[in-house]
Parts: structure tokens; sequence; C-alpha cells
């Protein structure tokens, strides 16, 4: 590493984002070696301009060490001249569509802890953000052609599969933090069986196979030590799978949405000896032995984030009064974000070895070529190469697989507008478990509720 | 055609089965072309002796057209000795243990229609069927390894696959009728749609796809005439779909245990495009769709056959007095089963193309090479070969390649005895859609039932 | 068979050929079944109408069954419009240009003994030719999309592959007499050493594999009888394969350009243990161990086609003299094409199973999906499907495998006009074994020699 | 990186080895992070012993940074117990043999630079070498099943397959420095075109694509930057490519048998458009362009190594006086090995990521899986995983899958003593451009030749 500060033009999409933008400039503001511009771009203009005040005030904050010119455009293409990096964090369409997604199929007794990647609403999520993101990629790569384009919005593997389905030679990824979860977790079973102080959560190595969200560690080792014998010792502690009701119900209760136990990740270790690499709320979403029932995933210590929930935490960041308030930051802290550190290595700064969702080069090659995969990679400066990883157990491929597959019908059904494609691909998600007939009316209503966000559709 | 009788030894393993090797028999006897001897072993000696008396009858009827020599033998060896053709048609295991693969799932809320093919049931029985299998094979290779093997015993896919499995240079095929009844089916739509008289079955020219019991057509003609217009025709009639519960319930009444209205099969060409070419009380229990409860499936006017019945229809074939009854025929009629047919073909005495269960070497180039698939193929002179089927719409694809995937890890599972896999095929059976603890209890219950058959398993 | 005339509409592209031509309405007008009119489009209309006129007398013979109005039309849409088959048997390019197909390498050493299919002067060919079949393929799908596409042009393989290329929902198949000639073979040597007589040379079952021109039986037999035995005992005569050049100069003295021994492809049955099925002049010219000089080929037999020949042949069959020659036929015979056949078939008069080039469905799994291979395949009413294949031996499948590639590449940069990518082709063709600085200069002089057929290319 | 020094065991197999084994002792003697101890095995004693001598000598050599105990033994069990690691170097069969490699296809026509990779020659190296390698590798299983297995022995992608063929367990490796030449020599192109210091040949990023000595640098970087520019740019030059013969025939005559001027390498880059990155003696065996005569290959600048230097050079290697002379050295310094490196980074002790040869697991997805390639990896903590590489060019993929496919068959054929695969691998290298009955005798010569090393053969 050198010590003079790369000069770099970051595009910001979605810039009036209140979490990932707010994180990003964090992380920038704590890089020494950086410098430069970020234009916000956001279909709610006065949110970019908000984000703008957010972050004067962090690259003046006393710890900063760089500073970065911050501005909100109005129009995409100003935001995307010259780039070096697009940052794209987006909500696509209304919260109330996000309501939809989760409500019609409760009526129809499909139950969702997420439903932003996977099951009926992350289907139709995928078909709103498919040709969103079809304009993002011809945009980008007419402005900035050789930039580097990062993605944070869900579903993960749509959004970056329709960049390079529009463009096959854009050059993105896509980024998402629930492995760091994974490693963190383990790092505290290390402190406890190991003796010896917690080690940092990137001292964990995981070699990572699966798809955003249904992605697993096939391996696990800390300073060269297998992790498996003292996962297995770990959940071997009698009532380690015992009923969690009660704990869901308390989470429930004090609208802890994002709290769980990870027993699930845990239970795909017990049933196919890979551990689980993302949050219980996701993976529960891909198979249909979890969320039968609302009782059934409590029985997991698991909570089904209501849309309620969606609707007022999305307004409450928009209210005039919130807007108003200020934004202030004691201490500058590092995020669990590795967005800096991913343009750090492909500066040549500072080599990275993480996990990313990019398509399929052979690093799974049991499964289909060019598929978005989640798996280890090596950033390198202007280079990023997947590792080919350790095969996922049989039947944990198998429904990798499948699944990746309805990602495929769903991403070509978007954008062929195909209805029909669309319902077979519907009714192969894991959790679409009810008759074809009710299948068909559901998905019909989905349709119906989302329509605005669907042009070109016949509905 | 030639009019000398070609000499054939055929050995039947399952000798003392009351329905096809009886049809065998018949159509043994209405064709000139053949004569020679027939072997019957089966485990229940008895049962084939009386074999040997109905086999008297059939061949000494005035109609019958050739003699064939039957013997029933009380080792497999012997039968097998320089036999030309090996049939097989056996029972895995004792009646009970089909009662608790249907009774067991029930009580945890998993409903089947048949339990003999895929399902918690289907994998039980292969996982009994397989070792049974093995065996087979090695036999065979020993005693005629130049035999042709016919195999209808279920799971089909399983038990052919086990034969190749043990034995790679086997000249084994499964041969299943359903197929048939779907040609029996479009026939009668030609004489209603088309104006001329109904055609026989074998006119019906259908593209076959799939594993067994989960077949499709993916075209069909007659007379080079497309009939999927007409199928459209058909099924776009008011009220075609309409709720059968009433008629399931007075089938139920009445014991009709195999009748439907075929409106499954009908219900995959409407969502995929193709017709289900096989009954719908197979067909249901591959997808999660219609099964999830006896109510559901009665809308469909599907009935669930009741493990009593099986019981009861096993003991009654058995019983002394029906052994001691005697067998009549007025009329000798051709059944409706082609291994007779397919016998000649393989002489070379007549050509026949029709659809059958054997390893893919590409006739379906989208599925794993290996793996046992249903699709038309060419019998010729000592040859069949396989011909290349159009592709199933990718997400039918996608469910058939899962299926192939659980049968792939049961097979491995039950050669290797291996409880953990076979677990894993269990929960990815598409009819498992319950919590993985009980799962887990319900399939150790099940293990647990049928464990005699098991021999060499840690239970 | 019923006996009602079918009425149908064919389309001749190379309306004027002599050979093709001709023999189709031979075997036209033997056939009882069919009825029509053939529509002959030709560059050179004259010769177009000088085949009406041909036609005319095959018509009217006395042993003509059938009547066929046939017309030369002097745009290829006329002929189009409406037809129910295509016949397409053109000559790419100036006959000069064949001789400098043949010419050029043989200065720098590269002999061929056709050079119409592979070799360098088979790629130039290839390059002359895929722009006129893009457009062929256009017209067709335009004017009569329902239409079957029969092609007799060299190079078969990549003008039936460009068929696709341009328009995937074609339906087209390449048709090569190749085959049949090592059916005749077989049929003697069945007379020779199994004491009967001579049987139809149709009788004669082979399992072919492989691109056209470079294919082989993995399997053969007459009767249900394997005759690889007998090939073993026939080639392993004493002086079999002994030396044959004496043999090959009284050829070359004699013009007899097509006469060979099948030394060549009996040599690939003793290397390889499958029967070569094509002429030997063809077969050589795929692997780089028998034409390394004019001395080495006549080793085996086989002479070199010259260029002076085909000059002198192809302006002859042009000659005033000639064209005004009277056209007589005494006896009016079948000759040893198919195409008739493969009509019946697919007008459901006649099922036909034989080999034919078609895009790879799997019927040989082992080599790239979508190549155009020469298999097995079954004609049926509007239908035609590939038979899976044996595979080929593994070292000979992977010699096979090369030239799709090269065959791919070709038919590639004949698209896109990429003069490197055709180089990297025509390097890797099997006969160019010399320095890639010299090959570099000869590649130039070829496309300078035929520069006026490759039209929008940078020379 | 800690300062305490981790012992070690190694195993080194081929002990006496004159030049891998010394290159070993010294870099293990500047590594101050290692001790522990080196057993020497070797089929020729005495060699051992005398590097035993030669390893205390450079233990001792005062620059030396740590100790380590070597001793020789002369069972290959007493060297492998417990090793950590074994280093395999060893020379397949006498001296003589290496000479009627390269001598018994000269009388052919056929030229071999090297002889020891690919090629007649190479192929028989092989077959000496794969029942010598199977024997290791069980024996590695069996005494020392954790350790990591390093080959420095030709054929190197053979016998570092045959490791995996006989134990698909083993954790082995192909080192081969080739690609450190390519690294080196285009660090001085950065001098030349950059004007900056010549850097490292490690901070030369090369992305690898190939079998060893056929591998490719698809990238090329420095410092981010593309030197692919740099390259045209220097090929451009006037006269770069002009023959070479007179620096040829000047190398021959002063025995400078290794030098050329990497004109091969830079002729593939202009061919393909990716950079050779083997030496040209090596790149040029494995295709038919470059080696057709001696006087051929001069015109590039090669020469061919006689066998007469090959039987000198080892002679005198083992002559007594040499054996007796006083080895000294003056400063100990680094070899351009990687091996310690290696052993480090599989310590956890530094992190490397380098080219090396494994079996393909999707690292080019384009070639078979299982084939040992060379690509880049990454070595960590006990884990060694391949990156994925960019494609090759196509034509050039079907190059490397042909040579995969004939070491595919020469290695099968080795294991199983097929004399008729054997020949057909033979007869599908890219060298044997001759007659098949010619080919056919001189591999027969060239087994009768080695048969010594051929137990179990039918010759």
């Amino acid at each position: 590493m050198n010590n003079k500060k790369h000069k770099i033009k970051i595009a910001y999409i979605g810039g009036g984002s209140q979490n990932w933008a707010i994180n990003l400039f964090k992380d920038l503001a704590l890089c020494p070696y950086l410098k430069g511009e970020i234009l916000l771009y956001d279909i709610d203009y006065p949110l970019a301009q908000r984000n703008v005040e957010k972050a004067g005030i962090i690259f003046h904050h006393s710890q900063s060490k760089t500073k970065f010119q911050v501005r909100a455009v109005k129009k995409l293409e100003d935001a995307l001249k010259n780039a070096n990096y697009v940052v794209i964090s987006i909500f696509p369409g209304p919260i109330e569509m996000m309501a939809s997604d989760l409500d019609i199929p409760k009526k129809y007794g499909i139950f969702q802890s997420v439903g932003d990647t996977t099951g009926p609403g992350g289907i139709m999520r995928a078909l709103r953000s498919v040709p969103i993101y079809v304009d993002f990629a011809h945009k980008i790569v007419k402005y900035c052609p050789d930039s580097w384009v990062i993605n944070y919005t869900n579903p993960m593997t749509l959004c970056t599969s329709t960049l390079y389905a529009a463009e096959p030679d854009i050059k993105a990824f896509g980024c998402c933090h629930e492995v760091f979860g994974t490693q963190y977790k383990l790092a505290k079973l290390v402190n406890k069986y190991l003796n010896v102080p917690q080690p940092d959560r990137k001292e964990i190595h995981l070699d990572i196979a699966g798809v955003n969200h249904f992605t697993f560690a096939t391996e696990a080792k800390w300073n060269g030590i297998d992790l498996f014998p003292i996962i297995k010792q770990h959940i071997s502690q009698k009532k380690f799978f015992s009923n969690r009701t009660s704990a869901a119900l308390k989470r429930k209760k004090n609208g802890e949405w994002f709290t769980s136990d990870g027993l699930i990740a845990y239970d795909f270790f017990t049933r196919f000896g890979v551990l689980g690499a993302a949050g219980d709320r996701h993976l529960a979403e891909f198979v249909p032995w979890y969320l039968k029932s609302e009782k059934e995933i409590h029985r997991w210590g698991v909570v089904l984030t209501p849309s309620s929930y969606r609707i007022k935490s999305y307004y409450s960041a928009r209210s005039k009064k919130n807007l108003l308030k200020t934004f202030k930051i004691n201490e500058l802290k590092h995020t669990s974000e590795e967005g800096v550190n991913q343009i750090m290595a492909l500066l040549g700064i500072k080599n990275l070895d993480t996990n990313v969702n990019i398509p399929n080069k052979g690093q799974l090659a049991d499964l289909p070529l060019g598929a978005v995969l989640e798996t280890n990679a090596q950033f390198r400066k202007d280079s990023l190469k997947p590792v080919a990883s350790k095969p996922l157990p049989t039947m944990l491929n198998s429904l990798v697989r499948h699944i990746i597959e309805v990602q495929k019908s769903t991403l070509k059904a978007a954008i062929t507008r195909d209805k029909n494609l669309a319902f077979q691909a519907f009714l192969n998600d894991p959790l679409v478990n009810i008759s074809t007939d009710k299948a068909w009316k559901m998905f019909n209503e989905m349709l119906e509720a989302t329509k605005d966000m669907l042009p070109g559709w016949k509905i």
C-alpha cells in the first residue's frame, strides 16, 4: 500500500438510501487511500439531497481521513458519466407492493419470513426489478463502460443476473453481509471452545457455496483448525434444538423482527453436513420444511416480519420530521460492509478474498454455467475472479439447482413479459405447496397488486 | 415375418404373479411365432406351482396358437440358466410393509395416492427392493449374460436403475402401461373431435419424456394430425376443471380406487403445455400441489387407495379358497401389455417403436446421462435404442431432474446402507413438506416398520 | 400404404443440377404415391430449362408411374412459395475456385483427395457457401416455413449447419449416399462369408456415428448377425493391407478418380475397432496420416482427383453440344438416392429409418449439442428424430470433436467475416501440418483466389 | 507471520536428484520459519547419500537460517512414515530409454525438441512412469495420508494424474517453473516499454490456462496495466519474426540446447491472441506446425536437444569423479523454485497465489472435469483451491482438449496395459503425422526399447 490518495468517481443509484449509502460514506471517510466524488441519483430526489447533507456531516467529522464531494443529480445519466464505480441499492416499487407480496400469500396459507428474495413475494419483487435493472445495465454500459458495479439490492441474485443478461460484458457483482454474520457466530464459538480471545470475523475462513441467502459453508477453519467438529460439539448440547416458540412469541411481542437463534442454519448442518451461511429468516424461505405455518416457524425461534412494520419504517424514514432531525455522529466507526475494501482491492491497494455474487464460470462445476452464485472470489487490481468451491452435498446441490432454474425462468419471463412462464416459475417455488388452481388465483391477485410496476405486461 | 416358430426360454422371477404372469401366458399363447419354455421362480413356491396349472389351461385353450412348457423351480439359478428372456414382477416385502408405507406418513399429514413409486412410501419400497435387485442382476449376468431383462416391478425406475448399477452391461428395460392409457384416452378424443372411428391406441403417436409415472407427452399426433389443438378444445369446455369432490366420494364409497377423470394430466397441459402421460394417482405424487389433504385430492376426482384394500386383495389372491377355485378362460384375448411384442421385435420378427424405461444415452440431453428415463425407443433384432425426445418445458424439466437426483441418492443410500443419505433423499421428496424434525421421526418409524427387509442397516 | 396419390410441391434450388436433379426425377417417376409440381431455380437459368426438358422425357417414359409438372423459374422466391419440400444441390462458386482450392495447397505440400468437405479446400468452399445458405434459410422460412429442406450440397455439414444457424426453427437435413456404399460392400461380404445370396444394401443395419464423410459404423448387423467378426476374418487375409501403389497408378492413368479399395475404411477398423463408413477419398482428408504426399496416398490405392478433371467435366456438362444432345433413357430404374423415400416417410406413407445429417439433440451425447452430426434417425409422418448412437471409441470421438470445433469456428468466421478466426480454424484443420507463417501465406492466397465469392470480407 | 519455527517432515522421492533436491535444500536453508527433517529415498541409494552430504554443507553454510536433519533411507516406506510433505522428482527409466524416445521417432521423420512431455517420446515416458506413480500413490496414502505431495517429474500432467487416478483423495499438485520464465520475460518488457526499473517476476500477474508445457497467459498485467498492448508493440518490430536459422545453427554448434528466442510463444500470441507461457521447446511439441523437420524448427531459433547430450550429462552427474569432487557454495541464494513458498502457505505462514497443476474442478469450465490442468490457484493454510481462469480462445481450447483426451487414454492404457488403446493415443498425438502402418511399426519399436519398464505388458 502506498499512501497517495486514489481519486475515484462513484455513482450511487438509489442515492437516497438510509442505510447502505450512509454506511458507504462512513467507510469511505475512514479510508485514507481514496478521495473524489460521489453522485447520488434517486427517483426521490429530496431524499438524495438529504443524504448530501449527511455526507457533509460525515466527511467533515473530526475522525474523517479523507474528503469526497457529494452531490445529488436529477438524471441517472449525470451520475453515471465517467463513474469508476457504480453502487446500486434501490427499493423496487412502493412499499405497499412489498405488503401485498407478504399479505396475499398469507391468505392462501403461504408464510414468508422476509419475502424479498424467493417465495411468491421474492418472485413478484423480481418481476418489478428486472425491467429497472435492464435499464441500469444499458445506461451503465453507455456512460461508464469500464466501471465496476456493486449491487446491494434484493432479490440480489436476480438483480445481478439481469445486469449480465442485458449487458454480458458488464463488470458487476452482488454483495451481501449474511455470510459475515456466520463468521461472527463462529468467531464466538472459537472463543468458547478453543479458549482463545474471540478472533475478528475475517479470520474465520469459510468455503461458501450456493445462491444468495441460500448459501452454505462447506468448510470452516480458523487458523487452519477445522471448525466442523466444534460445531458438532456445540449443537450436541442437550436441548440445543428444543422448541423455541416462547422465545419467538416474545420477539413477536417486542417487535424484534430480525432476531433468531440460528437454529435453522444448524439444522442444515445436522441434516446435510454443511452450515447454513445466511440468517434463518432467509434460509427458511428456500425449502418447504420450516414455514408451513406461523406456529411452525416459531418452533425454530423465527418470527415473520409483518408488512405493517415494513410500511411504518418506510414512511418513518421519509417523514418530514425525521428528515429535519439533525443527523449526528459521535464516533465514526467502520461498518460491517465490505464495499470500500472491494474498491481498494480493485484499485490494487490491498488484495481481498471474500464471498461475492457473480456468474458461474466453473466455481461450482455441478451448477449451470452463467448462473449468478455466491462463492469465494479474489478481488485484485481491476480483476475479480471466483475461486473453485467445494461442491455442495448432492441433495442440497439439487435444491440449489432447482432454485437457479426457477430464477432463470423468472428472469426470462420478466424480460419477455411471459405470464405463463412466470407462473410456471412461481408454481415451482419451494414455498408454493398449494393446489395449482389456487396458486393461479393467488398469482393473479399478486400481479394485479403490483401491475403499476409491470409495464408492457398483459395481466 | 416368416412363419417358423422361434424357440425361446423365459425365466420368470416372481412367477407366482397373479396378474403379469397370466397376461404374459395369454399373449404368448396368441403368438404363432414363438414356442419354448417358461420357468417360474417365486419365493412363494406354491403360488408359482398354481401358475403352472393356469398356464396349462391357457396353452391348452382351443384358441392358443402355440405351446410353452411351464415349470416352477425352487432356485433362482435353475430358472435363469440359459434363459433368453428374464421377466421380473415381484412384490418387495410383506404387504404389511406397504401398509406402513401409507399409514405412517398419513399420521404426519402426508397423503399418498399409490405409494409405490415416489413419496415416503416409494422411497421405503425402493430401499427394500434395491438389495433384491442387486442380487438379481449378479445372477442374471452369471447364468444368462446374453438375456434381455424385462422389469414390471415398482418402483420401476429404481428397480431398473439397480440392475444397471450392479451390472452395467446388463440388457434390461422397464415396461409400464400408463402411457397406453393416455393413447387410449386420445384415441377417444380423435373419434369425438375428428369424426372418425376410434383408432387403435397404437395409432396415437406420442413423444414421451420423463421418468416412469411422471411422464409427459410433448407431442401427440394421429395420422400426422397434431392433437394438441384438440386437447385444448376439449379442456376449454365449461366446467371441465370443476370440483370433483362428489365423484371422488362416490368412488371412495364404492371402492373404485383406480378410477379418476384424468384432470391432473390435463392440468399439467394447462400449466406447462404438455400432457401428463400417466394416471392422475401417479402424477399427483411427484409434485407438492395436489395431495395436501384428502379433501384436496378429492377436488381432482382422485381417491387414496387405502392400505386395508391392499392387504385384503393381497391375501385374497393367496387364500386357499381362491387357489383351489377353478381358473377359467372363455375367450383368449390379447392383453394390453407389450412384453410379447417386445420379444418378437428383439427376435427380429417385427420391429416395434414404443416407450420404455432405460438409461439416458442422450434421449433427453438436458437430464443426467445414465439416469433411467421413460422415452420412446426402437426395438429391433437384438437391439434396443432410445430415440431423442423433444425436451420438456424448462420448469418441468427441473422438477424431473430433482426427482432423478432424489432417486440417485436413494439408490446410493440403499446400496451403501447410508441412513443419512437416505434421509436427505427422503427430505427432498416433493411430498415431504413437513418440519425436518418431524420428517426425521417419521423416517425412523418407517425404517423400523420395514427393517426386516433392510439387512445390514444400522437403524 | 394407401394408394391415393399425395400432391406435393417441390422447390429445387440448383435446379440445373446434372446429377441430383435427374436422379430425383427418376425416383419420383417410379413412385406411384406422389404427384404435383417441381419448380427449378438455378443461377444458370438455361441449365434449369434444360432439366425441364429432361424431366419431360422421364415423366413421359412408359415406365413412369406418375406425372409431375416441372418448370424453371428465374427468381428463388417463385420456386419457394408454398413449397412442401425444398431440395438444394448447388455448386458454390465458379469451378475455377475449386481448382484453386486444390492447387494452392498442393504448392505448399498439402494434398487433398477431394477438397470439398474439409482440408484447406473444404474450408474455403465453406466460406463461400455460408452466405449463400444464410440467404436460402431466410427465404425458405419466409416463403415456405413449413417445408422440409433436403440438402445435397457439400460441405454437407457446414451447409446444413448454416441453415440452422440462420433459422433455428428450419426443418432441414443433409443427405449423403456414402453410407450406402458401406452397406453395399458389407452385403457382398455377407454373400461371401455366410453363403447366402447377396442381400439388398438396406438389409445391412449400421449404427452410424460421426460427421458427414467422417462417419463410422459402430455396429453392423445383417438379420441380427454381427458382421464385425466377418470383417475381421476378411481383413485378416494375407496381404489384405499390402501396398496398392501400382493399382493407384493405373487408376491415375485411366482417370478412374473415384475408385479405391476401401483400405482406409478397413484401416480404421484395425486401429479403432469401428468401420469407416465413407469412401477412402473422404476419410483420408480428416486425419494427418494418409495424405502426406501423393506417393503416400497411392500406397492405399487412392488417387487424387485433379483440378483439371473437375474443370473439364464441369464445362463438358454445360457445353452447347452436350446440352443439345438428346437425353435418352432406356429403362427407368431406381437410383441409389433416398430423397423420395424420405419424402414418402414424412408424408406418412411408409416409415423410414436411415442415416441423416441433423443437429445433435443427444444422439451422440459425448459431442456438442447442436452440432450437425450424421447418425441414424427415424423419418415418420412430418417428423424426423435422431436415434441415440453407440458412442465412438474415445480417441476417434476426440478427433470428431476437434473437427466439429473447426467447423463451428469456420461457420462463425464466415458469418461474421472474421479473418483471424477463419485462419485459426484453417490452421487447426488436420491436413494443415505446415509452419504457421507458411499457412498464413497459403491462406491469403486462397482467400485472394476466392474473394469474388466473399462479399463484405476485408482480405 | 509469526517467527516461531514450524517443525515439518519432508519425504523426498528421487532423493538423489542433482537439481531439484539441491534447490529445495537451499530454499529451505534460507527460510527462517521452518525446521525439521528430510528423508531421501532413491533407487540409487549412493546418490541419495551424496545428497545428504551436500545438504550438510548447505544447512551449515553461514547464511543458512535454519537446520534440517537430512538422512538417506533404503525403503520408500521409511521415508514416507508421518511425512507432512512428499516431494517427488524422479527419472523414469534408464537414460538409454530417453535416447530411444528421441531416436526411433527421428528415423520415421518425427522430430522432438524435448521428448519428455508429449509426442511419441512423452507417451513412452508416461507408459513407464504410470506404474511407478501408482505405487507411490498407494504408499503415500498408506504411510502419510495427510501429507501434501509436490511433483516435479515429467510428464508432469500424467504423473500428477496418476496419483489422483490411483488415490482420488490424495492431496497432490504438480509444479513447473516454465511460467516463471514468461513472467521474467514480461518483466523485461515492462522495463523496456514503460520506462520503469525491471520489476520482480512475481509482480507480473498472468492468468494461466492449459496443460503443463502447453500453457497460455490469457491475461498479463503489471500493477494493473494491461501488458498485451505492449506485447503487440514489441512483436510488431520489423523482422521480429524473421528466420532464425543462423542463430539456431550457432546454438547447435555450441551445445546451447535450452536457449531460444521465445518466437513460438509470440507466434501463438499473433495467431490466437494469447501468449504461450512455456518455453518454445515445449510449446512446439504440442502442435504439428513447427517440428516438421530440423530445418523447420531452426527457422524459429529452436534446436533439438540430442540424445547424446542427455546420456552424457546423465552419466557425468553420476561419475565417481564428480561424486567425489567437493561441493562448494559461496553465496547461498534463493532459487527460482516455489516449493518452499508453497509449503509456507500450506502451513498458514504466508498466503501464496501462483500457477499449479491440479485436477479441474471448474477452473476451466470448457475442459473435462478431473483432467489435470495448469491454472492459477490459492495456497492457503492446509488448502489449495484453483481460481477460475479466463477461457482459452475456442480453437486453442479444442487443441488442449484433444491433448487431454490423448493423455486420458494414455493413462488408461498404462494402467490396464492395453496396447491397442495406447496406440490409439499414440496415433492421435499431434506430432504423429505419418501413415498408420508406419506409426504402428514405430510404436512397436519404441515399446520394445522400453519394455523392461513395462511389467505385465504383452508387447
